[in-house]
């Protein structure tokens, strides 16, 4: 019936159906709110034109282009970037467009940002920080999908993934007793962070009688580490082992127990937390430490985006693995 | 005639006309430099879908809503990171949609990264990279603006921004000149990375008399800064000064030279290169050195690529300045 020289165009197709060329790629696409005769009729008109969508229209259709928003605390730092990587690597290299939203802890700011991310209709929205405490749900329409990474929604229908802390904390002390260390303490950050209380809690009960004294809580610095190295060896000369709440921390332990003529691991195993490379490879010695996944945790989250834009979203806070990773602070070369 | 429930968008125009959102923009803005031709089928395209401004259209049109596409050789770590952000600073922050593309750097990949992009759409592309040595430009069609970053193009006519290595190298060593210091050395990174080239040419230009014989190269690592140290010491026992490629070179310097004995600064001033505060503030002591000033520059190349896109194009290489930042490696607390 029809001849084509060049290939039929949405605008051809829309012309034949009597609608916009909106909402001909609309009918096509599955999206939007159109009556389902409207829909038919452009379907009968595409089919009648031979009309194949063109690139970006198939990469939309067949799943393949996200728009996703990225809200962090973190200033797109070390826990939002492997998670941002990870994501993409499940969404498609080069397929994610990321809009990135700072909220720097400010709700109003956070609002902000949602107002922009629903104008802009992203495919769907990651919420992560720097902080591993649960915060409040976010406030938007229920069609929008939304996974918390790292930092996980206060509200448990929500979809959110978070990283086995306590599991780490006790795989760090079981490792330092099984390598016959009995005089073991932990140095971690700040009180009132969760991160620093799960891990402590759970170092602590793996240590049981092993353990020197309290923990002792500082901030998430070398600094801190080497002074709490001093404390440590004034009040338990016997020392053998430290655990730490950060590599950061368990730098300035090993560089604090060396500056008091302690060999590390030969008298005093040292254990860090994170595996931050340029923190866990530069300290002398190398640490032993937890790594967290944040590359798995981010691929996790991009692929739970996907399922809920396909209609099956995941409700629920999934821990995902931590995983202790051997070098000499710990066990000597 | 027409059935919208959704009104159109100036993307959905913009896909009609066959040209990128912006210049959807600009046509129907009247502004920009655009051929009559483009000016006219954009409009017709607007005509068809009976397209009238939305808020997102405003926000483009008024210059706030951008899709960038970041190529990159750096894995979205420090270089890249400060860049993006001061990009996003320039272009509205959550208001800059990025496409971040990792080209690990293969020329492959690059290439299918480009046609992602262009099949994207994007307003502009941002070239950048964890190396200071230029680059072939990249191929794409002319009308998408490309600003190179920290990474220049080897085409002088492409608009690429350097940062002023051989300023801060020379304020670095100008520095300690001030300070009184006569026996000074220069500890860099490989002998084939432009960085340690153009930052150990200038050291050593600015040193003069004062160098105590050629500088050294090794790689950009804390561990070379200790074993720089160490050789330093038994060469020239008399020095007074070190000026160095990189934090983590001059971190391991001031490591080196403590366990040697000597004090720093008292004995030995060290200068470092990047002000990479995660490197920079942890040393012992805290290290005097060159802020490359990369949030400016990504600001920078925002502004420029919002300059092109409304059709002002700035070709050629801007140098941007960088900063020495004083601290206790260089003057006592």
């Amino acid at each position: 019936m029809t001849e084509s020289v060049v290939p039929a165009r949405i605008v051809d197709v829309a012309a034949l159906a009597g609608v916009s060329a909106g909402t001909a790629s609309k009918a096509l696409n599955g999206t939007g709110q159109l009556r389902a005769e409207t829909r038919e009729r452009v379907r009968r008109a595409a089919e009648q034109l031979g009309f194949t969508p063109d690139p970006i229209g198939r990469g939309l259709s067949s799943g393949r282009s996200y728009t996703v928003g990225l809200i962090t605390t973190d200033s797109f730092g070390r826990f939002s970037i492997p998670i941002l990587l990870g994501a993409e690597n499940a969404l498609g290299a080069g397929e994610m467009s990321v809009l990135l939203c700072d909220s720097r802890d400010d709700p109003l700011r956070e609002q902000h940002y949602l107002r922009t991310l629903l104008a802009r209709r992203v495919d769907g929205i990651i919420v992560t920080g720097r902080r591993t405490e649960s915060r409040p749900p976010i406030a938007i329409p229920d069609h929008v999908p939304v996974v918390h990474a790292f930092t996980p929604s206060q509200d448990p229908a929500d979809t959110s993934l978070t990283i086995d802390q306590a599991g780490g904390a006790t795989a760090a002390v079981a490792h330092v007793l099984d390598l016959g260390r009995r005089r073991v303490a932990h140095v971690t950050g700040p009180e009132d962070h969760h991160a620093a209380q799960v891990r402590r809690a759970a170092a602590e009960a793996a240590a049981g009688d092993a353990l020197v004294g309290p923990s002792l809580h500082g901030d998430w610095s070398e600094r801190w580490g080497r002074l709490a190295a001093d404390l440590l060896l004034r009040r338990h000369p016997d020392l053998d082992a430290v655990t730490c709440g950060s590599d950061q921390i368990a730098r300035g332990i090993c560089d604090g127990l060396r500056d008091a003529g302690r060999r590390v691991p030969e008298d005093v195993a040292v254990v860090g937390f994170d595996d931050w490379d340029v923190i866990a490879l530069a300290s002398r010695p190398p640490l032993t430490t937890v790594n967290l996944g944040l590359e798995a945790l981010g691929r996790r989250a991009g692929e739970l985006l996907l399922g809920a834009v396909a209609g099956h979203p995941s409700p629920g806070t999934t821990t995902m693995p931590t995983r202790l990773v051997v070098r000499q602070s710990s066990v000597p070369a």
